[in-house]
């Protein structure tokens, strides 16, 4: 069904290969009820997703930009009457975010046993590479895949310059991810192959992107099924 | 001089490119003029050293981990005593660090200009690949450059990881670098070639490694002296 060029597999990581958005979500929580003496709870989020964009071009993605922004959310919405022990609290929720469990989600192993012998598997993130090699190194996984690519952003540019880098064509790769807006639909406007892969809980910001046109990718609602179009 | 294989050079950013440990240095000397209530200054910078150190195997290099360590030893140093105000300075003084200016170093320019005709070169930075890819914007060098390998560490298993990424033989690859430590014994204690480029500021932790046998290695005084060899 997918072209017979393909010879790179690209897989996104977290929410794909792995729980990692309910940890996030976890920890929003937790800062909410920190705040909660200063700002209505269940409301500190929303500023923390505020401030989260206002500081992505300056600190890109991944849980160390988190963490700052977490802290700087505190002391803007607190109107600096946070404490320096609630700072620490949020400090520590940010270092249990960088040690969360891996969790694998259903059929991952199972997939990258059966298309590791044909293809070159690569995992291609947008978190930082310390943080994702040493969740590849905990999932047990690390030897399906022949290296990370860390991505700055999932933009179309970011994706042509890792086709460039891999030295391959478009048609030669295909992207298996949980974001319509970062691990498909600038794949496809490349002119590579993507499998859409949802999974039930989505960062806010991920869901920001244009209307699709579905003819264009593929949706299975179980990873394994990827092994029908590959 | 250097063997005739060589097809791909790797140039570390930081300091062998452009000006950044003393950023970083000023940056210290502020944070202990904002500790200076709290603990004797000129001695915050030690603590904060330490907990960089703790946090390295969390966060990684680069300026947002060294952000959070600064927040955390204010909190530790001060015990609780730093106010939420003096916190806001902190993150003040990290977002001024990632937007600090590009001040590209002698010959840098020249050197480029000579061997990109011939070489691939690469960019090899254990920085933040977000961070490190504004640099390179801004220094205006960025046509020069292949594409920006980030690496999660500079030991010899990273290079190893390199080479093989880059399907090259340890012979086809030189590095280029000021840190002994980083940039040139793991390099060459995998077979590859390595010249050394001081820089009159050395972060501590880049001072940290074994003797050097300086019979294996080029140093130069002047970046512009590695056209000689190559």
């Amino acid at each position: 069904m997918m072209k017979d060029k393909i010879q790179i597999i690209g897989f996104d990581a977290d929410d794909t290969l792995w729980v990692n958005e309910p940890f996030y979500r976890e920890t929003e929580n937790q800062f909410c009820s920190i705040m909660a003496p200063y700002f209505p709870e269940n409301e500190a989020n929303n500023e923390l997703f505020r401030t989260e964009m206002q500081n992505l071009e300056m600190y890109g993605y991944g849980a160390k930009g988190f963490m700052l922004s977490m802290i700087e959310t505190a002391l803007r919405i607190s109107v600096n009457k946070i404490t320096p022990q609630e700072i620490n609290q949020i400090i520590s929720l940010g270092k249990n975010l960088l040690n969360q469990p891996i969790i694998l989600l259903e059929g991952v192993e199972t997939v990258l046993q059966k298309l590791h012998p044909q293809y070159t598997l690569i995992l291609a993130t947008k978190g930082d590479l310390l943080d994702q090699e040493r969740k590849l190194k905990k999932s047990g996984l690390i030897n399906y895949f022949h290296h990370i690519e860390i991505m700055s952003d999932k933009h179309e540019i970011n994706y042509r310059k890792l086709i460039n880098r891999l030295d391959i064509e478009p048609q030669d790769f295909v992207m298996i991810g949980n974001s319509i807006k970062s691990d498909i639909l600038p794949v496809i406007n490349i002119g590579a192959s993507a499998i859409h892969v949802p999974y039930h809980t989505t960062w806010q910001h991920e869901n920001d992107h244009d209307e699709t046109d579905n003819s264009k990718f593929v949706t299975v609602d179980k990873l394994v099924e990827i092994l029908n179009i590959l």
